[in-house]
């Protein structure tokens, strides 16, 4: 079995479903942003406060293999890996349902990290990349 | 200038802003989806009527490369063209902001059609493909 | 301490804010609704199913009081009493931010079950009422 | 005929819909609160601008009856009143389908200004409040 950095547990909500009685296609971008919120915050760091220090992290590329959807009442779990790519963090993003672990999203999702709108070095994300050894 | 078979224009709504101030990653699908929606009715067909006969559209895979953000009170373009590849619909959407025509957002959106859940070979779009020339 | 039937315990997502950094004033119908929809599916009813079946609950009336603002980071309960006025369902709703118990929104929130497009008896209804002895 | 100071023309987008097919309960609150923003850039005013200044506008209460459900495709009028009553901006929005002038929402949304997280008496709104004298 493939080894994540990462993991969350969610739940479907029904609001979340669309006319078509599935999870929306806009919503997994919801789970997956909450996931790499989460895993940040493992290293200390919390990106609403970042923002006010005029540190933002953006998506420059998303790319999304959606599988099978997900229906009212699943629960799945939602899982992280992530590597440096020059100044930009690459996140390997899979959710799989659970408990058949039936493969759901492939995401591969590239974010650039601006300082007042312009890309940064990001050293606050140091103790992050060294506590994970993202390189 | 690319030439495209359809157009919405939208204007930013600021409940779709995030955090940071621009819109977020997700609401893009959101404005993609309503674009394909709008497009497809120009053929006389709705969606949600389609869903009531057992058909559903949906995505197998989506690349979207986040070129600029929008921000409070950005007008802009949506546009799209789609071609066939096997049972696949596969739709070129771009978004543009106005009046300055910078790109936003790049879009490849691949779609499969199901009927009662299984893949279809859709005859229903056959006068959307023929009206638009799409192969 | 005030006493309720059900709750639920959620984490504010950071999707969730808008631009002022607080948890958006819409999103609070969706942590709402997902609390009946919890709470209903107690009584082994599921509201996705039944609408296949032509039965649909809607609201007709919600009054919210929003009494201080969620934001990132937040965990919170939501708890919920129900009680029956005539062919009504009347949820009194609200959600308290923990630990510190500090009473976020205060919602009554109404609702109706249509069949088909008319209003029902719901007798599918008769189990979580009698189990809650709701009246 | 009711006389409203402002409206805009809403469509109603199939992202919108629940898995009802009907337009989900939340997002009526983001249909009034584009309405109130546009509104208020009437007067010269942006309201993420604002918030940049440390001036938040924030629900206090809104109480919303649910008349019909909007579904996929209609066209609806989102029109608005607004009184002072205090400190308080009185929001008095309805919600009407076109052409056929039927009745979907009627809300009516407290808002008080605050700056720096404080109540405001919020004399950056003069100019909105003289040119549509509202007392």
């Amino acid at each position: 079995m493939k080894s994540y950095l990462f993991e969350i547990i969610f739940t479907v909500r029904d609001y979340e479903l669309d006319f078509q009685g599935i999870v929306n296609n806009s919503v997994y971008l919801n789970y997956l942003e909450h996931t790499r919120h989460e895993f940040v915050k493992q290293s200390g760091l919390n990106l609403p406060e970042l923002h006010r220090e005029g540190i933002d992290p953006v998506l420059v590329h998303a790319d999304i293999q959606y599988k099978t959807p997900l229906v009212s009442g699943n629960q799945f779990a939602s899982r992280l890996n992530v590597y440096k790519e020059g100044v930009r963090f690459v996140f390997y993003q899979d959710i799989y349902r659970l408990p058949d672990e039936k493969l759901i999203i492939k995401a591969k999702i590239e974010t650039a990290i601006l300082k007042n709108g312009v890309p940064e070095r990001y050293s606050v994300f140091d103790d992050l990349i060294n506590k994970y050894h993202i390189d």
